[in-house]
């Protein structure tokens, strides 16, 4: 497995392209973003969970429900969501627009958007831009780099990777690119993700690859405990590196399986470290829980924390307010059997054995924990000192930060 | 019923008292508290459902299985939590010492500590500190203004109340006293509450009465979503008001839940507006949902949403997010046939019906949301546009400030 150039457009078979048609009004900035593929492609998607659904997420859930995706076609800008019955015809025009231009069935046109809540989608906006957005497109990494631009909203960084590796004797690539940063727990909340290969797989595994890979990635992210009417993550194969087939689990399915996690969790990272005012990114791995859940669960009680995530950000060893979070995740454990350690390049220290404080140096603790990416380690270890269970899981949050209040204090204005 | 002055000295039969021990060893401020009844008292305690216990709490579980509480002896600047052995010792040594000073026995105390967690109490401090506390006792106001300065650590303000009403024929008193600010939600997260009442009841029906007035109001407050390891609420009642003891259910029951719910929710109130770093008070209401627990989840989701406070914060009219918090609450209900209001002393405007925007002044919004204590008023209409459900609840939080991340960002030093 290696890391490769162009992002979305690395994976044979797909362009894209990202244009200013006017939907942010008072902004320079580019709002419109197309992935097209050379042929409808397999694909499979996730997303949010939220009773609240933007209009993008009802009719992207109703057309790919035959597992055929040929485009993308995204806006930033405004969420189309809590927009009722107009909102709703605005996604459908909007899939309508893509195939028109291209000549395939709206059917197969997914269609996302983010963006401020309950304002009419400025479509017609939308329809003097395509032929900007046609004459947009190219398969390299000018074409990339102006969709992942066209879908940013608060984001400060753009957010993409590919990756290569060799699945039944052939390379085999994979692409994508995110936008999110406020609103990611506890799953993909106003985050959307787009992923693009040229495996050739069945609908069925490229399904279950996807939703293993975003369970173990985009949804052990948090970055302040909204969920949004608006995530998807989409991945579309177009089957044109020619291995062969994967119709069944085995090895090219682990390879494939793998490659996509990893590609997730490259992605899912780079979401904390870009979380709306985040100055660190902060990794909380529990070990020795009862199960993967239950360590999951832990850790991100922990990362969630608002106090937590407050000494993350005065690079304050408050192991306390650790142990307090797990303490309300609703999962047993035994209080008086954690190891707390806090870890960065600039080193790791133990600050917490036996659910007690240890002896450390402060001045050691906090160049630890000053360094942009920092970890807290926590060990459930038997009552009686030896290993825990078996459960294991990492979760990935950022600190809470005064340009978070800021951001969030008058986002519409 | 009426309010009256006094707070927790107000009912007839308690003495308060607090003085500087030396715990908040690089502060003048008190740290030590005493509530002395003169004689044992019946009383009911609720605590933290956090599996990390302080040893305070541990001790007073325990102290109050029997139902009789002749003290509480309270600290601040050190929540004995997390310390082991050592701290469990403490905590029974601190109980010790109030019954030693005043003739009774050990058992007959209530003990807790609010603080920072994992550092050793200093116990000495609290030794050589209980000739000059049991001088500073009274019955009067400075008494209580004494003790409820010495349980304070980030509060900003002494939040403490007392009413008067009748029952029996007879005059009743209750008299209440918080402290805390942050770690509020969901269940009471580092509050300590302390209510006297002279009221002659059985310890069934007091322990009943609190457990209800408790659910309708500490429990419906949310901070910043932290549970903490110390908190408690506890009530003590002297029957030395002589009315006719409250046995059974009926009508002085009623009376006697009533007023304790009241100055449960005075003081819920206090605490919301004295969340760390807070500039407004936030009432979330919700009608209309299919029962009562369904109402306070929905409303508890819109107070705890970091989005909605950082709104609240910056008086923007973002309706947008409260549908988003609603819609990821797990609580079923039309996304709509939802209506949305904000309301404060300067009037009162319709932002959202049917789930979708309405037109609305953004000037008059920001007027509105610019007060000291704003509503968020949440209608779910039956799908045809007639009322909703029965169930309704009244939900207490705050807005998210910078002044939140720099209280929270080093806590410690």
């Amino acid at each position: 497995m290696q890391d490769i150039e162009g992002g979305i457009c690395a994976p044979k078979g797909f362009r894209a392209g990202g244009i200013r048609c006017g939907i942010k009004a008072s902004s320079a900035k580019r709002d419109l973003a197309l992935i097209l593929a050379d042929r409808p492609c397999t694909a499979a998607a996730v997303f949010t969970t939220n009773r609240v659904k933007a209009a993008s997420v009802l009719v992207s859930q109703e057309h790919l429900a035959g597992g055929i995706c040929r485009a993308v076609i995204a806006n930033s800008g405004n969420a189309n969501a809590c927009t009722g019955a107009q909102g709703l015809a605005a996604a459908r025009r909007m899939a309508a627009l893509a195939g028109e231009a291209f000549g395939f069935p709206a059917e197969q046109a997914a269609v996302a958007s983010t963006g401020v809540i309950g304002v009419p989608l400025p479509i017609a906006a939308i329809e003097g831009g395509m032929d900007a957005l046609a004459a947009s497109l190219s398969g390299d990494a000018a074409g990339y780099e102006a969709a992942l631009e066209a879908i940013m909203t608060t984001d400060t960084r753009k957010k993409g990777c590919a990756l290569e590796t060799e699945i039944g004797g052939g390379a085999v690539r994979l692409g994508g690119m995110v936008k999110g940063s406020g609103m990611i727990h506890p799953n993909m909340a106003t985050m959307l993700g787009f992923i693009t290969t040229d495996a050739a797989i069945s609908r069925e595994l490229l399904n279950r690859a996807l939703v293993r890979s975003v369970a173990r990635s985009f949804n052990r992210l948090t970055v302040d405990g909204d969920t949004s009417t608006n995530d998807m993550v989409l991945i579309m194969a177009s089957g044109a590196a020619g291995n062969p087939p994967i119709e069944q689990e085995g090895a090219d399915y682990e390879a494939f399986a793998e490659v996509l996690e990893t590609l997730c969790v490259r992605l899912t990272r780079a979401l904390a470290q870009d979380g709306e005012g985040a100055s660190r990114l902060v990794t909380v791995t529990v070990r020795g829980a009862s199960g993967e859940a239950a360590a999951e669960t832990l850790a991100k009680s922990v990362a969630s924390s608002s106090l937590v995530k407050a000494a993350c950000f005065g690079a304050d060893a408050n192991w306390g307010r650790v142990l307090c979070a797990l303490g309300y995740a609703g999962v047993p454990f035994d209080p008086e059997a954690v190891t707390v350690r806090f870890a960065s390049a600039a080193g790791d220290i133990l600050v917490c054995r036996k659910g007690a404080q240890v002896p450390f140096s402060e001045e050691k603790a906090r160049e630890i924990l000053s360094a942009g990416e920092i970890e807290i380690r926590i060990d459930l270890e038997a009552p009686s000192g030896g290993p825990g269970g078996p459960g294991e899981a990492v979760v990935w949050g950022c600190d809470l930060t005064y340009d978070y209040v800021k951001i969030n204090g008058d986002y519409r204005t």
